[in-house]
């Protein structure tokens, strides 16, 4: 069975933490991990686009009720019409969370993780106890794929 | 963008509707659209392995939070945790569903995604106003994929 | 512990069905029962205003996201801002369910009552097997809170 | 059109954070609120205590299937049965939230709450910005009030 691995991170995000998200998510195609995202802009399109690109599978669990929102790197967009109660599906259907940045919606998603008892792993991101802390985008795959 | 259609029904069904599922399975991965399903057994798992084993995408929306949960023809198991109420997930995430025998929960279904405007196509399931019927699943899934 | 019950019904309704809603919504309140609607028109409303002129508590579980929303006669008005997945949560919050006239919605909210093993109620609705069919507002509401 | 607003917090707490949590339900009444919590122990328990013996209204919205593991101060326990997906809706019912000590499932609720724009007061919990923090009960009622 595939791990799922979810990224989490902002909608606007400068290129630095882009090109991080890239990365990752372009190692965890390599690994033969499905990624999820929130389908959106910033980090949720940086990681797409590395996993994408990559080859691999990518999933965007989308807010509103039009597929057409998702970054074009999204394979599977999924719309929920939840709105932002759909951090909490996020967090429930990953194996282990990478966390890239991110404002107060990565940080939901950060906290429901750890509630769930998920693994979060973070680069540049809230300094949150529990939080193992990655020092690049291999070791952060490498921690969530452990 | 590829289409993306439910297919749902029972957890426990007889063979022959077991057969119809597998079939529908089968011709919606063969016409490169993703299917859904509530990733459980019966109607789900037909549907799954028609399409898995043609090499289709398969994705199971579950209702509990292990990913064990689903049949083995899911390719993405994606828990929810949030029980019965992923039936609203299943509706709104998919561009069409065809419903197949049947109890409570494809009958909630099915009027959720009426409820949502989406294209419900039947074969041997609930009789309510606003199902196309097809008349086998051929024409299910042409209806559901035109 | 006050009984929760809930009434369910389209948002558009004739007259008559608007009455005989009023009136459940009247003994629900008497009967010291809480009373949960979709918290909007039609159906939702009579029940509300029959428990409200009571002195009864009535909860509106909406979909969007704004309180106003709520017809008048609701006293807690709860946003959920999760489309028509919140029939869910109606189904799921009431010990049982009286359903009224109704459209889609409605049978969604059946569906998932009968699933979850709710009693559900029927006055002039949809004619699925499992539910109880009432002879008038007080044999449902004797019904509901047996 | 009542105030509505939510008291968040951990199932476990000190004595010291219970009191001022009961402190805030009591405040909360007198000024003709609503409370919402989460219906459990530790500080839901202990606002919804405060409140209800002052004759307020109290809703607890439960992650589970059954109403009696709301803590007896609930007027209104209604289940959802989706787990910590619960956090988001409460996050979304209150006009604004009162956080008071708590774990990663007051932060995830801080979070949402902070991204739907909704005030967060802060007693004692988590340093996150965006939180307004009160010197004491009184002074976080009247802030979620104004």
């Amino acid at each position: 069975m595939k791990k799922i691995i979810g990224v989490i991170g902002a909608s606007i995000c400068k290129k630095e933490v882009y090109e991080i998200a890239e990365k990752v998510g372009s190692l965890l195609a390599k690994n033969d991990a499905v990624l999820i995202t929130g389908g959106l802009t910033g980090v949720m399109e940086a990681a797409s686009k590395g996993a994408y690109t990559e080859g691999g599978i990518t999933v965007g669990i989308l807010p509103g009720n039009d597929k057409t929102d998702a970054n074009p790197y999204v394979l599977i967009p999924l719309v929920t019409g939840i709105g932002e109660a759909r951090n909490a599906l996020i967090a429930k259907m990953c194996d282990a969370l990478i966390a890239i940045g991110g404002e107060y919606g990565t940080l939901s998603e950060i906290a429901l993780g750890l509630k769930m008892g998920k693994k979060v792993i973070g680069l540049l991101t809230w300094d949150i106890p529990g939080i193992i802390k990655a020092k690049d985008p291999q070791d952060a795959v490498n921690e969530a794929l452990k």
